[in-house]
């Protein structure tokens, strides 16, 4: 029973999010629709990350398994095809090792968040932004982001619906840094806690305000308690970018 | 009667272009739309540059006399609270001197062609990017752009709807240069011919295809015959980036 691995990039503008679910279209649902079209048959499709209704992936890994064979390398063309006209497109398909799991393998995700601060609404990246419309203290978010890089439990930044076990989690990377008119805000971690990203965002933009201290930040984190964080940013700045994977399993 | 001078974004997508026509919704329909609902007037509005259907703009200049006076630092922000839902945005805005005229006085006209190479289809990019689908020789490319520098008759590159009365333009910058997974074009010049730079661009694919070489741009070039040259890049990869304008009248 061959699996198969493939990176698919999407637009999440028009989904319920990554997951199957009654109330509207997702990524999952449309990925299993297409897929029985040229396989004949009609796996379940694992994501590595279940990214919110809004959020985009530029480099999102799933796989799933089929009984019969399939030349890997083709798959990614028949899901192209088949996608139309759903903003969902495959980047590159592969055959992996019988135990690859997308989810339980992936050792690394980096996520981007973007900020817009200018005064005008977005229209060429409009669903792309978080459109602050003002500017923000650069030098004080990157100061404040430096507090949660690292082993913490991460509670304070963690949606009440999260399933995770447990909320220790290791954060290599929280940079922010200015581009034009963007600030940009790049997370990496082994894995996240359901809405971490879009959590720390929204505090981080707080201290952009000037409204928080790098010092509240610190503060916030050690409060384990989600109510002592700032709010949830919003989806539409936010698309995971990589999934990165242990060379044996990769 | 003050002139007003706004620097404007669209997403040329759900437009016929720039200018007012009976087939569809245009650019300059609805800021003409927009205008009466905080000016109390209804002025015809003329911009640099009358972009085709589904050219995109982040640096668009337009200008438009009042009867009576308006605070012209909140014009920018009337036009964007009165041009929603659509994708056309008011960067900032100014009052002009009288004799400013957005086309006519322009002094330079800056385009990009974005052309994506990989294979999966944009979907992040959607609309914004021309999709060849294969790697293109951007050496090449920029060698055979390096021959429509300067002071040229472009009656190859122009489209027969051209109004203008000479073919005789100055191209000041045609570079081509690689960006990830696409090839950027960057077009500069103190005024283009009807569709020029989606002309050039269908040229210089060829190039990048390896189907023609540099010397047959030239020869192209020296034909000085529409039929001598490249196919016209389709609209969603071209955006008019800016247009500049002499300090005296600026």
């Amino acid at each position: 029973m061959p699996r198969f691995r493939v990176t698919i990039e999407y637009d999440g503008t028009p989904f319920v999010g990554w997951q199957r679910q009654s109330t509207g279209p997702s990524v999952q649902a449309a990925i299993e629709a297409a897929l029985p079209k040229f396989t004949g048959e009609a796996p379940e499709v694992t994501a590595a990350g279940r990214t919110d209704a809004g959020v985009h992936a530029a480099g999102q890994v799933i796989h799933f398994d089929l009984v019969r064979d399939f030349p890997a390398a083709k798959i990614a063309d028949a899901l192209n095809w088949h996608l139309q006209p759903d903003p969902i497109a495959a980047l590159d398909s592969a055959l992996a090792a019988p135990d690859f799991h997308a989810r339980l393998s992936a050792t690394r995700r980096a996520y981007r968040y973007r900020i817009s601060t200018r005064r005008a609404p977005p229209v060429l990246e409009r669903n792309r932004v978080w459109h602050v419309g003002r500017a923000l203290d650069v030098a004080a978010m990157q100061a404040a982001a430096a507090r949660l890089v690292g082993h913490h439990d991460f509670t304070t930044f963690r949606a009440k619906e999260c399933q995770a076990k447990s909320p220790l989690k290791t954060l290599d990377r929280l940079d922010v840094s200015r581009a034009g008119d963007e600030v940009v805000i790049e997370a990496a971690s082994r894995s996240f806690l359901h809405r971490q990203v879009r959590n720390m965002v929204g505090t981080l933009k707080l201290v952009g305000d000037g409204k928080w201290s790098p010092d509240d930040v610190t503060a916030a984190l050690a409060a384990r308690d989600r109510s002592a964080g700032g709010p949830t940013a919003p989806p539409e700045g936010l698309c995971l970018m990589a999934v990165g994977y242990d060379a044996t399993t990769g």
